[in-house]
């Protein structure tokens, strides 16, 4: 009987937690054992309680439960706690399946596979149809993309919507949406629920449709180079191709009240797209929403994990946002990681079939052995840097 | 020529403006003068040259302002600077119009009648639809109840809006809002744009068609008392009206995400509606938002002008919201003051005919005379107190 394991996430201001109580249920009618580090859901609302009415054994210290573990499910890397390195709890051989940064911090993956651990990313999951429901980044983003809007929002001097009052009209709200990927697109449906006049632009021509079915415009730059991984993510584009869209863009920034702008390059640092003159441009009160602020930020104003004023501009650069959302977080991340599982595991043991495109990608570590030729040449650019 | 002064708000967190340099050039093309101080704007992010640019004059200090004023346009009551009151600065005979709380603090509206000012109270224009177009009390509410549903979006812990996706469906939020005028109709319909489930209650059955027709659900109580002025604002119910609404709001307060309390009585402190008892029951990480804590609030847990977490659920009580979106704010407030001004002054020349009900329920001092009753009741409460 596989034993799961859930830690209470030791970053700071990490509120989400690997399962609800729920999720909970359904791994242990599916037969395995949960053990829940006491008060690991408290930062989403679920009491030690709720998950032992789940039929959760309750841990209270955390190297116990990470020893116990055959598998562990977690959100945020392995982290330290006075002093120790989480992962140095772990039994050789054990599973541990979490967010792991594998492009950016290679070597934790290394540290990882000389212990022994086999450690899937949930970042690395490939981005197919099949695997959709496994997709922890885009269950993630689409949240990150709706609080983004929300914070616009609620950090803008006037309103989103449109207002006829006996006292004459308000205008909508201009926001423009830089970056159409799953938290591009819900931040653009958010605005609009909220009834703003929304526009957006992707260097991937792909995603016009999509965006347009929202009911926003779409921001249109000829652009004569490839922009899309395989995996449909954004490319990193040239120098000339980024020139390009920096021109036309500052026309769109400047006449918006709200810029969002959620533009990643898996791996790298953001790339920036609002230079310093743009914001300068923009109306005194206009704000910024920088989702990109965990990896650098897209605007070249903003600091990540603040809020701060440049000549009136608002420039607000989140960390983390789909923990300020801990319960539905928690809740999609919870089904992603339950859905994986189901996948790896049959007849109560892991079957790890590397010929499968989800398991392959996703599986850093094996054997002591690092699996993943992208996290191989991070940690050679690391080494021979 | 009637000579228009703006000053720049001393309160703390005004933000807001009387005009807004739109409305300064409406007034020049009516043949006034606008004067200006230096700074008035900035909270609202007009600087002293777009009101330059409108053809106002700026004026940098703040007593040669009032005392040169033939009308004082404001926003929030007269305050005090370095130690000297804003309202002696006016000469006899100028008029006043703003904000004043007349019936919270009349021994203000007594001082400004010594003073020989003629002050015309913002809270008192009628609630008639001739009136409609002056009446900054509804046009500040609709902007407070907007964000008094943004506050609360922000601040919950889980999504507004259902979302299905590839990891399963998350149920949207169940919003209860208390109180259904301007503020509480615009909170509705704004939950109801992020795609909350909405239910709302008033003890003035006549609103319930105005609620369904936001697609919100009506909370039925029967009620057998008279519940509403004839100006169509709510009235202070008796106690036995107040227990039966308890009783029921307790089974509806329980159930939801989230609660927004707008409910208050002209004048008086606001009703307790949400006792202690009924945030016990909430669950963890349910938000309450109370906007009327700008008159003591109408949740016994709420600290005005705080955000406190009381047994895992979080209640904001936040002072003056729609000073937060003073863009809009003082754009609506300022159309409110042009077509009042319009009405009392004719041909260059103020022309009070207080057998005009805007004029007589407005004024509040004329020729060193309080003049409303209910100011007079207010203050003589006070006086034998």
């Amino acid at each position: 009987m596989i034993k799961i394991a859930v830690p209470k996430e030791s970053e700071l201001g990490e509120l989400r937690v690997a399962l609800v109580p729920d999720t909970v249920s359904r791994f242990i009618k599916l037969g395995f054992e949960v053990l829940v580090q006491s008060g690991a859901g408290l930062g989403a609302h679920f009491t030690d309680g709720d998950y032992q009415a789940a039929g959760a054994q309750i841990i209270s210290s955390a190297d116990q439960l990470w020893t116990e573990a055959d598998l562990l499910l977690k959100v945020a890397p392995p982290g330290e706690q006075n002093g120790q390195q989480e992962m140095d709890w772990l039994k050789p051989g054990a599973v541990l399946i979490s967010f792991l940064d594998p492009l950016g911090n290679p070597e934790k993956i290394q540290a990882l596979a000389q212990r022994q651990i086999t450690a899937f990313s949930m970042e690395l999951i490939p981005r197919t149809s099949r695997a959709q429901s496994m997709d922890a980044l885009s269950s993630q983003a689409s949240i990150a993309g709706y609080k983004a809007a929300l914070l616009a929002a609620a950090s803008l001097p006037r309103m989103f919507p449109m207002m006829t009052t006996a006292a004459g009209t308000i205008p909508p709200a201009k926001v423009l949406v830089i970056g159409a990927g799953v938290a591009g697109l819900q931040a653009i449906a958010t605005a609009k629920r909220l009834g703003a006049v929304v526009e957006a632009f992707d260097v991937r021509p792909a995603v016009k449709e999509e965006v347009q079915s929202l009911g926003a415009k779409f921001v249109e730059i000829p652009i004569e180079e490839d922009t899309a991984t395989k995996g449909g993510y954004a490319k990193e584009v040239s120098q000339n191709t980024q020139e390009r869209i920096r021109q036309v863009l500052t026309e769109h920034v400047k006449k918006s009240n709200v810029v969002i702008t959620t533009a990643q390059v898996q791996g790298k640092r953001a790339p920036i797209i609002v230079t310093e003159e743009m914001v300068a441009e923009m109306d005194s009160g206009s704000v910024i929403v920088d989702i990109a602020a965990d990896r650098g930020g897209n605007c070249a104003c903003t600091e990540p994990g603040k809020d701060i004023c440049y000549n009136g501009v608002h420039v607000i650069g989140p960390l983390n946002l789909p923990a300020t959302l801990p319960v539905d977080a928690s809740q999609v991340y919870a089904k992603n990681l339950l859905t994986l599982v189901k996948y790896l595991v049959k007849d109560g043991e892991f079957q790890l079939n590397f010929e499968d495109d989800i398991i392959s990608e996703a599986c850093v570590t094996y054997d002591g052995q690092l699996r993943n030729a992208r996290v191989k040449e991070a940690l050679s650019r690391l080494v021979n840097a």
